[in-house]
């Protein structure tokens, strides 16, 4: 099981997006999603999102939220817990990014984007100022075949465990 | 890096407490804790903790809450996460446990049996009604070095990292 942190920076109605370019080993190749990366020994989700965000974009948070907690389980990569993130205060200036293209994108255009199927469940989450939720994501492929929402099935994926 | 669940049972202002006996490969031995144990590939928080409360107390949960996170730092063993949960409604009857003695205690007293020290912090904001908090306990053996919540130190605890 592997623990990652996710976060979304926002900035004039845009998230800030990063495209991950093909690439076989990683399981958001070819998808756009938020800035993070893997917890490491001796991390709390907060040391790491500060960490992986300033590597990643050259910007320091100065304020942000820990919103959710997201289970994301697939027949082809292991189970990850991601710690999802959001920030609307930030230094610095962005730079470019080893792991792919930063872009700003408009909040309504996100779910444009290729995405995963079950973001969009989180990103409005985000959007509606949910409070700490949990979501479990089960993926078949890149088909979303379940999704829980702090323990109940959300309906219209799957449902049924 | 390992994934725990850890939860406690609420009833008649009693905690349901678990004394973990003398076992080297145990970190949490001759303490009192909840319940709870090791996160499994494809499960959830969630699933991990009905499950692990079915088997440790023979209990199956209707009703929990997932409260917060705690991050275990520790030099001698691996960093944890420590995914906590409290329940106030629960069916079935307490079996005895393998893993130790089950036994309920009031909330006043839970403080003076040997727990881990940071245990209390978080217990203190279980029984605050806390809304979902980060915690990151750090210990050298048995001593809390650092507790920082929601990514700020807390005072009289080393503080800074």
């Amino acid at each position: 099981m592997k623990n990652t942190t996710l976060c979304y920076l926002e900035q004039d109605g845009c998230w800030l997006m990063l495209y991950r370019p093909p690439r076989e080993d990683d399981a958001n190749q070819e998808k756009w999603l938020g800035v993070g990366g893997k917890c490491e020994e001796g991390e709390s989700p907060e040391d790491c999102i500060l960490r992986e965000v300033l590597e990643e974009t050259g910007l320091r948070l100065l304020r942000y939220r820990y919103r959710g907690l997201v289970t994301f389980v697939s027949d082809r990569w292991p189970t990850e817990y991601m710690h999802l993130f959001t920030s609307d205060a930030f230094a610095g200036s962005i730079r470019p990014c080893d792991e792919g293209e930063l872009r700003w994108v408009q909040k309504g255009n996100v779910p444009l984007l290729p995405i995963w199927e079950g973001d969009r469940i989180f990103l409005r989450l985000l959007e509606e100022n949910a409070p700490f939720f949990s979501l479990k994501l089960v993926y078949a492929g890149n088909r979303l075949t379940q999704a829980v929402l702090d323990g109940a099935p959300l309906p219209g994926t799957g449902g049924h465990s």
